[in-house]
């Protein structure tokens, strides 16, 4: 299996989340080319603050050793933000995949500095999917994006 | 009231976790002069891999605006992870006060590096619960730090 076909999986995570009422941002974790766990973003759903896909994906892996999160990759259809980063950058997962970066572009920098390998698909499926979500649904997107006042430049 | 009334409630949070049977870090979130959330490391309790103090203060505060994160000060017994940091840098929190950082130095100098203001209290009390629960849990204690592999220099 390759990058394509995880992400592919990644978006259906995205999808639940669209069909759930919530922001289509999936994400899914791969070690030995298997996927041990999934998760999407659940801000809306959970009305939570720390629940972006890829936290959520890791909360779903379980309190992992050490040398397992070494052997993983992290598949997101967005670019992480400094939180998933930082979880990222804690247990030591050494390559994220990227759907797209272009709605918005997280820490990707801090991700390279930090020895994380970056790998951007710059895929049109997941991009879509959240330009979609984002022109049906403006005040929440202008709403969480007040609410981050995001800065893609971390230092 | 001042940094060292706001860092005792955190201090009581640390309390609430070692009495559940968890690692004794806590936090609290300010805004105005009001505690606006509490939280406390779940790591052990939620068999969770996010729950930090930290992240559970941030959690429990709900979805605020940006402009009342803006307003916070976020204490936390201890030195916040690069996790916990890169959600403080994703809310804009300006002010971070740490009781601790000699049992475990997290990214301080990301905060710092992205405009939040650190201070640490160096107190007694949350440096002395912490060395003692890792005392009395030596394996725990082993595995977590396993398990982030814990790098203090974050780039």
């Amino acid at each position: 299996m390759d990058d394509y076909y995880y992400m592919k999986e990644a978006i259906k995570e995205a999808k639940k989340s669209l069909k759930e009422g919530g922001i289509p941002i999936g994400s899914v974790l791969v070690e030995n080319d298997k996927i041990i766990s999934r998760g999407h973003n659940r801000l809306i759903q959970n009305n939570s603050a720390i629940l972006h896909g890829e936290m959520d994906t890791i909360e779903n892996a379980g309190r992992l050793k050490g040398k397992d999160y070494k052997k993983t990759t992290l598949y997101t259809t967005l670019s992480p933000c400094p939180m998933c980063s930082g979880a990222i950058i804690l247990y030591n997962i050494p390559r994220v995949v990227i759907g797209e970066n272009t709605t918005l572009l997280g820490a990707e920098n801090l991700l390279k500095n930090n020895n994380v390998e970056v790998v951007n698909l710059n895929e049109e499926e997941p991009r879509k999917l959240l330009e979609k979500y984002i022109e049906d649904n403006p005040e929440i997107w202008e709403q969480e994006i007040e609410r981050v006042g995001f800065e893609t430049t971390i230092k």
